[in-house]
């Protein structure tokens, strides 16, 4: 029977020990209690090592893959990766949990304060300069990406560990009850766990998608396996033991880093009652076959913006259609892979300022970066296809960067946009290829006439990811024609309007 | 001790006897098997009765008043005005209701079922043309409006009891819970009646507002008395028998005619746990006083409206200032007292519109007609008043009705609009003036200049009564600046803004 | 593109006609007025016809296929089943529903309140004692049961109607907001449709299952193609005509017989964006294969009652779980699969008492009847296998019903229960056989001793399909420790639980 | 106008104060920063002050009033009382806020945010044991208590400022919207602020009253004037200074120290738009009539506990009867006034048990101690009259402490129980007399038959404030009798039930 005295026992003791260094924190100028590396100092003659987690222990493997630093090509973090054969430990671990889960309303609630308190320090944790510095450079590591992006990524994570400090884990485990027919009937609905289940995390955001999945499912009662993409597992593998500092019991959660092969055989002996996934389409759909339709996907998108016919604020709008479509390299699930100008924007510096911003950008702060997925042949193979589209021009971008040295398993590109005719993009021959996400610094751009919404809106309906979309304008009739005649999981309305830029409030609002 | 198992064997018989009834009602045109008298027949000659309702049974007086017919004068209705020497029973029927009232979630749930069946039954009933006709004619007797103004009113209350129709009264009883801080421990927010409670209602809608307060507090388990303007008490009594008819217990209702002197003595003795009081600010005050605040107040309104920079629909809008400011001859609570036209709208032809929309009404068709708590001299005197303020001017109307009957104790006035410059509304000597609620067909109109704004948003934080407002404009900035620095009961945005017309769907959102 | 202005068109027509029809219906004795058939009057020499819906249109078949009447055998209902190369125009219908739905809060938002209308006219409808029995009969005649049983399914389906009276459907469309980080900035959470939806339910619940799940998913928006089990289609048949005279325009929905096969290419072709399967857990795995995982499955439940230590009430506890086991022949979706007795109620007249309530059970009411997915043959099979597990006993039935006419394709078994011991049942060679699900009159009966309740939590814990069980105690304690522990749909708890009997309020409550 | 643009200015600045001196906060062992005062430090010869806080600065007054020390009736603070002449700056900083607040969902959102963060660092603040000690001996100073339960007022406090971090402040601006009845219409609705508003607390908790009631009013746009009772002011002055240290613009908040005269005074000139206020029932009165029923009270209980027929735990319900009856010397508005016994536990050792318990309390630990509303006398008096009653018995305490240098405007008495019969406690001559509230540590006991629970629920439905209440039964037919006829601010039920107790995560659930 699986043990929940033994992780009630953890958790009385945690809080004092992450109290008591609590002062320390300060008074070290060097090293974070939790930590077992230096961000800045990995390197090829120091590499970072990655841990898996199993059972309540910290293990290696007999097996170590080595990553490339994205930016230099040296052999700079080494990862213990479980292999086939080694997989027991971790279905044992996850068939211990029962379908109840660690807890429910009606076992163990007082672990719903406790992770309450987790939240709370871990969110001060992450308030601390040093401590927001550490996750910041970690990210920047392995997921190249500007130090504002990376450091939004901890501070979204913090907002959201902040939004469950005290009483909130338990508010969200509140039920509610109807009157019965009869006195003395009544029906209660409450909120119960899954138990057992596993989370697959992409390499974009490697603190927040994890983070912010795996606490969820925690706060629940269930008990997670987390697999993050290994490119930046060593991200959670060090937030995990922040979370340990801060009180979480060491048996909750298994952490394991392993090939797609591996994971798969692991979910398919485990059997988790649920697997939340975020990744490509393609695995996808692999993954709800083989877990039979028990699992919630979080995939791709080809995220689109329209500009209404209220031209104004066009610096602004420039400034936010580079941010949504290059920020990142790009690399955001809601990235901007498409730009529907309506005529009236054809005429303004609207084209030529996104040009200037695009070029501002550069790899030193990087501002463009590594793409991770794509290396630069398969994007300008890509463009060039796009090129022969009648009426298609490069509109910037469309080359390599200069003086870099990011090896050759990734991509290497400018900040590129490419226009296409509208009537072009419709044609079947060609919609596949325009609208097929490239997960890297580019868009497409397009004009529609003012006649010419209900073609924009059949391209979109015709879509098959709809993650986040912009309507750029203040004209409430066009807002309105366009909101109810389209779907996506996020649309953005207003003049200011962008695709990307989710934050933590997002999320858990319900 | 109240009886409860005599009011539920009451609900066991009635369906029975409703359903049957069902059907004889198609097949007998000339009565409705609820109603005691007929809404056209009721004259000089056979005047309507309105009795009393009683620990269950109906009563009549010592004491009948008679009312005059608000188009003619004659004495049409009579009215059993209970004394302050005959109270007792009213009294004790309130005392023998106890604080938890007739049920809660912990007490005869059952009759949560009773009232959904009741409201089922009911709205069936006002969807049958004859009963809404009936309904509809009756309110135009008491309270004269166009018969479009009066048959809306019977539709908003179906609409009401359709949305508590089957388990939607249980569902109004929703509790909710959090886990506690060990095992065993659960906090629970139940709703729970105040038992005892009276409900005072105004002449301007004699059905609709007493009918969904009556209903609310049922619904929740309270023990309502309930008193109508004797004006309009008719409708009131004629619905009560209608309910009756449908099932609701015949004890679960008082139902009282007096003046207020007597009820206030009554509520003093009876001592209800909550009184729900519509009407005047003035006595509003006195009975939060008298009640130690044990009070819920709906009082009136000074209700603006302001046209914004963006002109646009100009029929439109004319149409629903008209609406706004003269159906029901401006006696709803909701109707427009003021004006504010940005200059853009000054050169329109909105004004004139106005003036014409207020020329086509009649009444014939009562599209004007009396005022019931002013008469034609007070109105005109004060027109005057305002008239003598600098800068001000009669836009249309100012004079009494032309050929009618209506008694002099009642208002018969044209629809009236006056201007005055907006640097005199804001004077000290002037603003109470021009911002005194006139309960008639009656208005003030202003202008502002574009760089006024602020002016009017000081004219509208000064006012008292903050009901219903509207902001006539599609620019969000405006919109926005506007309703930030308001408050109101209710503000319509929008081109097509309007201050009157909340349906029943605003009154039980949550 | 598709036609909203068509749908609404057919609006505003339906509701006169349908209320000019509601008196004829009192003085016809005959004809429901929009039936097409008479339920007593059904069959072998005047065989029911049933018709699938597509575009708007009534459409019969090459390929007829006809049903035997389940008491007695003869061929008294014809099915217009679709063949494979007939889906073209059910593939078309669908496809033209765009993924923003018929109606979403910035589409159409009258369909709201055109589909309030529509469920206030049918559940009045429903409410008419003609049209009760008409369902009632209806459903006696395809799945066999009790009046009482029968007729509760229709008065369940009239209830959930009336919980979408009035405003009710568009209140189900509440969005929410918060404010933003900045002035101007607003995040919203609408309800969206998927769009072109598809549903599919068993023969168990003809009315209730498909009624509930086409209604939900219409009100939001969606455009559903429903198909019904064809043993029992022909009550869905006549529910949407009743639903056309209401106000249903006659494109919203799709209504399709066909086999499995066929079905499952449309959904391929036609490719909804949800499916909702109701039925056997074999085929909703090869629909979640099929369908990518979108799709949404209620399946089968081995559904258990423990009766706790605290003995009271045995006689309304064994008619409980007579009911809970046979009624419905025991093919409820919600049966008494399994009893787990603690010991003390082993010496009282529990068990003598259910043998004394199945034996009142007879063919003649209905209170037992054919069994339409299981032969006589085949349980007593299972039967027979379970005897063989040692220290099981036959505790009464056991035997084919006696002097019936029910066609050998279905199933006549009397009502029946097996004792098995509870160290047998967790045997790993037995488990798989005793927690088999039967959906017919059968169940399981064990005992536990005092310190045995582990073995039944781990009995439990084991179980695949967690759809409705009930905990038999007023004991605080032993309520929180079964709970806390466990795992399912609905949990019914209290002295008086039950494993079956979801009225209409647990569906839609949140 | 007011300026919103200031208070905004006062944010940007105050976050990087306050978090440049977190660190401060380890090394210095000494000061705390924000405080002006050490709490063990108070005394004769270093008398603690009180200021006044208006318009964004501490002022003094031309009037300072002394307070008793509690414990040895030293001079030992000193309080800058504000006197009817002085009032005019408290007036016009109220009037200076609009009715529309300092920030609503149109106004100034950024402030939703500003709150979150102040909260998450006050949370912070207060989790550091230097600073929650500090306000634990603070509160002890002037409103004495054991060292635990002064803390537990501390950690709740903690625990309400930690449920309001992130976006929580924001969340709870949350509005809804549902469609309208055509295109382009929608309902919303949303939360906005009374604008000025009053707080007036009492003294029995010094920080957790008025630090919930205000950070509540300040989270939602209201500009507070904060009055806490004059003899435990200096609490909620040192938090100010605390949460100005965490961030709160100095404007938002008016602190004032005055006798209730002047406050009344001030209350009639400023006019807020609404009054919380917490206190005595006669002083509460008096408020609803001078401000016309703009006020929300929160008065006395004369709270109950009934021990039902199943007897279990003695020694557990002992302890807790003793804490709810005696903890705080019983100055908590939820303290034990009465307890109904059932015979069951007359047998039982409870009585002699509660004795036991009361007899360890001590003034050394403050487990008992001054009483600051009523006199030894006063106590000693009432006893008097209530040992008349026949049948009646002293059951312990019922003396004055001894050895204590308590001043004598103070109470200082024995915890002390006196037995009344329930027969007598029914009679109109005693009822007034036993169901007096005395705010010490005294209370009724008496005993109830099986048959005389009618009797007990009369009594109950007599008393006039339902605040808290326990039902100590495990028996839900009992819990179901008792809970469904009775009403209450909080009931307890279950053989652990307590009335006093209710913690922060009891406010704000809703």
């Amino acid at each position: 029977m699986y043990r929940v005295v033994a992780s009630r026992a953890f958790r009385a003791g945690a809080p004092q020990k992450a109290f008591g260094c609590w002062f320390n924190l300060s008074r070290s100028a060097h090293t974070l209690p939790f930590a077992t590396l230096e961000a800045d100092e990995i390197s090829g003659s120091k590499p970072g090592e990655v841990y898996n987690l199993v059972q309540g222990k910290w293990t290696g493997s007999s097996n170590w893959s080595t990553l490339l630093d994205p930016l230099n090509g040296e052999q700079f973090i080494r990862i213990a990766e479980v292999g086939e054969k080694e997989i027991q430990p971790y279905v044992e671990s996850l068939s211990k949990c029962p379908k109840h889960g660690l807890h429910n309303p009606f076992k163990s609630p007082e672990r719903y304060l406790l992770y309450g308190d987790i939240s709370t320090k871990a969110a001060h944790m992450l308030s601390l300069p040093k401590v927001s510095n550490f996750f910041t450079r970690l990210i920047q590591r392995v997921s190249p990406k500007s130090y504002q992006q990376a450091l939004s990524e901890v501070q979204v994570t913090q907002k959201f560990l902040e939004n469950f400090c005290g009483d909130q884990v338990r508010f969200l485990a509140r039920s509610f009850a109807v009157p019965g027919n009869h006195l003395g009937q009544q029906s209660h609905g409450y909120r119960w766990p899954y138990g057992p289940v596993a989370i697959i995390t992409p390499f974009n955001f490697p603190l927040e998608i994890p983070l912010l999945q795996l606490m969820g499912a925690l706060y629940m009662g269930n008990k997670p396996i987390l697999k993050v993409d290994s490119k930046v597992s060593i991200v959670m593998e060090q937030m995990i033991r922040l979370l340990h500092y801060c009180g979480l019991p060491v048996e909750d959660v298994d952490f394991i880093n392993s090939d797609g092969k591996t994971m798969n055989k692991l979910l398919m002996e485990a059997n988790p009652r649920m697997t939340l996934f975020t990744g490509s389409s393609r695995v996808a759909e692999k993954l709800a076959v083989d877990l039979k339709g028990r699992v919630k996907l979080e995939d791709a998108g080809f995220d689109w913006k329209i500009l209404g016919p209220d031209v104004n604020e066009v610096d602004y709008v420039s400034w936010v259609c580079d941010q949504d479509a290059y920020a990142c390299s790009g690399q955001k699930c809601s990235a901007q892979s498409v730009l529907f100008m309506h005529e009236n924007w054809s005429s303004t510096s609207l084209l030529s300022k996104m040009k200037d911003l695009a070029d501002r950008r550069k790899l030193e702060d990087l501002t463009v970066g590594p793409v991770l997925t794509f290396t630069t042949e398969a994007m300008l193979e890509h463009m060039n296809k796009l090129l022969k589209v009648p009426g298609s021009k490069l509109l910037f971008g469309g080359e390599e960067l200069k003086n870099h040295s990011i090896p050759s398993i990734y991509g290497a590109l400018k900040p590129t946009a490419v226009f296409v005719p509208l009537e072009e993009i419709l044609k079947d021959g060609n919609y596949e290829l325009v609208t097929r996400e490239i997960f890297g610094p580019f868009q497409i751009v397009t004009e529609y006439k003012q006649d010419q919404l209900p073609l924009v809106l059949n391209a979109l309906e015709r879509m098959h990811a709809h993650l986040t979309a912009a309507v750029v304008s203040n004209d409430p009739l066009f807002l309105q024609e366009v909101i109810g005649n389209t779907v996506n999981g996020t649309t953005y309305a207003g003049l200011r309007a962008r695709t990307t830029g989710a934050p933590q409030n997002h999320w858990w609002v319900k």
